[in-house]
């Protein structure tokens, strides 16, 4: 039996019914099924003795009073977009996660020196418009109004989208917290990945989201006939390429850092059985809770490019096509999300996520921190993601101990 | 000054004048470009005192007879069809060079105690139907008539496109030379790879024609994000299909007996910057001069890619899509054509052939020989296709001194 498990699984399932596609799970932002689903969870904060509203971004917003009315908020919340043919964990899991502890609190009836905001965001996955993480840099104070004039695959505009959907372009700078108004900003989500699993731990402490690098490699070699070009002879653009994808999987594999580097994309030219290609091309992502980790790997892993591609005559281009900060998480969150998963009687262990998050959009602005749950195989983006139902029930537990205990500190990063 | 070399190279380029497209050089077999550059072909035989004739399998067959009529005949030629957009010399150099070899016995009113035929063969790139050496195969009695029911893209079927060329497709078992009637096959061909031009040579003699073995290779491991998996619990089938084109490479290199492998073709899916591949595939092309070398290597290769699939946890398919035995070149002929090389002053480089040529029709039938030719680059089936007039004079030069050399031995291979 588990206190919050049962329940939170059936409402994640019923949650799930807000799609696009009926049988599959598609919920982009702001069109109509988003906005059913953003009055049903306002309907459910109603119960969980909130006061729910959208906010001009388009973000559920759900506010539990502390003991003094209007006190400073400790922000926690996840996203309601999906990417299509979605799983149903991926951000509801965080904000109706959160829904069930302030539910906890109402019924018992205890307040907190502190309000608590759930937020819904609109936008984590950026599926439909060409940007992310709309909601959540609204809150932060951090959105890009140039945003507001990109545009779907239908030539709709965010701004005209976010009006239907009942928010208000022209207020999004209203959205922001003020100093002093919130306290933190917590976010349960799934961990996407499979380090959880094969430690045989239920939850996890983030240290940090990721930063990214991306690179776009090109090389030029000779192409020949594969059979009558002597191996000496030969300027092999493929070898290469599979030459510096091992040197890029030796860098990261020999790091301690949470260094991940991964070769995605690769095309060989002419791309004939019986020819030597003469060109091949490759995608490189680099990610590290560290920055400085990640730049030296990247710096170390394009040294290696250089000195294959002179060693074997081959002409290398390297383009940088992505490059994002890490976000690393308040050490104090850390500390106080840690002391909930020891007191639940769980091993502590402090992972950095490699995928991006809503949180990213506090870091530098809030003291903020992320708390990951198991999936099945580390399976996301994908129906066949899966948690279970005790995980679940402590996910709520851990945040209901953390909101219990929280300590806040100078809201600084 | 050369004495064959500018008459030789004008004519290469006037046939090049026969092409399915201006301005290219694209003659596919049994086609009305076909059939044109066969009857000038014809033409240019007559004039140097051959009585020539067309086979029923489409071949230019021109034959000077020797001190006496009706006496075996030396035979020595290659293709005058073309790869789309093909270079000028491909084939067609063999042929002409053997005529000007022939014209040259005429001028000067040389008989040899053989007769000579120059064979003009009409499908040796196997572009327009999926068969390939029709013309050799033929004249070397090993053709299969099964050949005669395949259809190029239009539907057109062979036997029905060699009658309308004026071939007969009953009577193409008459084609093959009865025992006794022929003594050799000879070919001048350029080397379409950069062995020669590497070791400043002019002419090489040709060791065998190469084995070929060709593999597709899939590999199956498991897909995830690219950040949240950490390094050790991959299971990347790209990083595996890079080590395998590495090992394949290497077991190649480290071999001195003519081996060579390729990866020309690669592919990982699903194929996306942030994704760790689940799946790759690509083919992989191991040739060599000696069967066993090509055998032991496609083996060690395959060892090498089960240990490397067996070490990463991912599945491996290896599937043997083409299996072709090598062609060795006749060690008589080989000698013969060695002393003449020594005698025009040339150092006698002696090579494989990794290309596959009229020549291989004949390996176990007649003794058989080839003189390669140094092309620019190594670069053939391109347009850029490039030899020196000294070097075209040079390689009538030499076949005329083999002819007059020729000393036949018992004609087996």
């Amino acid at each position: 039996m588990t206190t919050f498990g049962a329940d939170l699984m059936a409402r994640l399932d019923a949650f799930a019914g807000f799609t696009e596609e009926p049988g599959l799970l598609t919920r982009l932002f702001l069109t109509p099924q988003h906005r059913a689903a953003a009055d049903w969870l306002m309907e459910l904060m109603g119960k969980a003795g909130m006061n729910a509203r959208l906010d001009p971004a388009g973000t559920v917003v759900g506010r539990y009073e502390g003991t003094v009315p209007g006190a400073p908020a400790l922000l926690i919340g996840s996203h309601i977009d999906t990417v299509r043919n979605a799983g149903r964990y991926d951000g509801n899991l965080g904000v109706l996660a959160a829904v069930a502890a302030v539910a906890e609190l109402d019924r018992r009836g205890e307040r907190l020196p502190f309000a608590i905001e759930v937020l819904g965001f609109g936008d984590e996955e950026g599926v439909r418009f060409p940007v992310t993480l709309t909601g959540s840099r609204a809150v932060a104070g951090r959105f890009d109004r140039a945003a507001l004039e990109t545009r779907d695959r239908d030539g709709v505009r965010m701004a005209d989208a976010l009006r239907a959907f009942g928010g208000d372009p022209e207020a999004i700078a209203a959205a922001a917290r003020k100093s002093g108004e919130a306290l933190a900003f917590l976010e349960v989500h799934i961990e996407q990945g499979p380090v959880l699993e094969a430690e045989g731990l239920p939850v996890g402490i983030v240290t940090a989201i990721n930063g990214a690098t991306r690179f776009a490699v090109r090389l030029r070699g000779m192409a020949g006939h594969a059979g009558t070009v002597p191996m000496a002879l030969r300027r092999d653009a493929l070898a290469a390429a599979a030459e510096m994808t091992l040197a890029a999987e030796r860098v990261a594999a020999s790091s301690d850092a949470g260094l991940v580097a991964t070769v995605g994309r690769i095309e060989a030219k002419p791309g004939a059985v019986n020819v030597i290609p003469g060109e091949a091309a490759f995608t490189l992502d680099v990610r590290a809770p560290e920055d400085s980790v990640r730049r030296d790997a990247c710096a170390a892993i394009v040294a290696d490019f250089e000195a294959i591609a002179a060693r074997r005559g081959v002409e290398l281009a390297v383009e940088t096509t992505h490059d994002a900060a890490a976000a690393p998480c308040s050490p104090g969150i850390r500390r106080q999300i840690e002391a909930a998963v020891i007191r639940a009687g769980v091993r502590p262990l402090s992972l950095p996520s490699g995928a991006g998050h809503d949180a990213m959009a506090f870091a530098g602005v809030l003291p903020m921190g992320m708390l990951f749950v198991r999936c099945k195989g580390g399976i996301s983006h994908n129906p066949a993601e899966s948690i279970t139902v005790e995980d679940a029930d402590l996910s709520v537990q851990i945040l209901l101990d953390i909101i219990r205990h929280f300590e806040h500190e100078t809201p600084t990063p």
